[in-house]
């Protein structure tokens, strides 16, 4: 049985990998976990048929039988807790890697997602040019902390694990920032996640889904 | 082996129950756990010590033994996981519940961390009224949502669980907006919430640590 994942129909981001299906398709990468894709229009988004999959309204989304979750962090721990490789098999570095799971979309994630927001929707106003240092000071804040605690490590904490796709992606969202040039441990973090074959495979298979949307 | 929490040495709540270490309190009273209580300073948050724990500089914290956790998620999860009483025993039920947990933190508690941030430090710029409802209306885009799914259950999946701390401490932070008068479902879920005797033993054990500080 396959699982089956929702996806833009024609992502926003034009295929760079900004999505959050993204995650979900890495991390099914890194397991070897073949999967199925459902295309969804952001009008079915908002429709019954998906509420019932994520009362949200976004993508992606995770059926696996009887089984359907949302929210990428659950859908990768779910994987990652049910196939090797993408957490550490003893239990406290297993449970600080969920820490850091958390963190990222917790901690790290809201105050680029504000900046992105108030980018998209708020950069013909008045005030934006006054309001948009603040935002990424507290953008820089986080990443000066993050960037303290990796160094010249090459992950999280130990091995590679969802952690890190979970933390990459979300960092992923900063590239048109030109922020990260400010944190050369975190760039090379991010371009070390990059390198790898399963990274490589699923941004190719987004892309390949937008490119057949403009077609 | 109790383990040890970090909380607020004073709370900016005023001891309401709105500081993160209130979930972990409550989880801790749901399973029976006794914990110790660590109070830590603004300036100790920043300092070497509390960020070899958290990266971030925020509390709570969570050390047990050799292990030491952050991330209210993460921590709740854990004691979910090594106790009984927080998550179903099915597993499909029990992966659900992880969904909500994220999805309490991910998608629910960042328009409302940026609404109240936008409240506290900018209520006195020019532009804040103009751009007051836009924040509000998005807030009201996930109360909706997140409303029309509990409905009349009592519970967001199920029986109670690890996600409803998480979802009800979320939604708490909304109380002095009034926006929760709009939603009588979601006011009756926190009502309930409120009424449970775990949850009442950990208000009264933060309230204390507040007036504690005062005197």
């Amino acid at each position: 049985m396959r699982p089956t994942i929702t996806v833009f129909e024609a992502s926003p981001d034009r295929g760079r990998g900004l999505a959050r299906d993204m995650r979900v398709r890495w991390a099914l990468e890194e397991v070897g976990l073949a999967y199925d894709v459902r295309r969804v229009s952001f009008e079915a988004m908002k429709a019954p048929a998906h509420l019932a999959l994520n009362p949200f309204g976004q993508i992606p989304t995770y059926e696996d039988g009887a089984l359907a979750l949302f929210e990428t962090g659950s859908i990768i721990l779910h994987i990652a807790q049910t196939h090797a490789g993408l957490l550490p098999s003893d239990a406290d570095a297993r449970a600080r890697a969920i820490t850091w799971m958390f963190a990222a979309v917790s901690t790290v994630e809201p105050p680029i997602v504000e900046w992105s927001s108030f980018f998209l929707f708020e950069r013909d106003q008045p005030g934006y040019a006054a309001r948009l240092p603040m935002l990424l000071d507290r953008i820089r804040v986080r990443l000066g902390q993050l960037s303290s605690h990796i160094g010249d490590a090459d992950w999280l904490d130990g091995g590679f694990s969802a952690a890190d796709i979970m933390m990459v992606h979300v960092l992923r969202r900063l590239g048109s920032s030109g922020l990260l040039d400010e944190y050369p441990h975190l760039a090379a973090y991010i371009a070390r996640a990059e390198a790898r074959p399963a990274y490589q495979r699923a941004f190719a298979d987004q892309l390949a889904v937008f490119v057949d949307s403009q077609s």
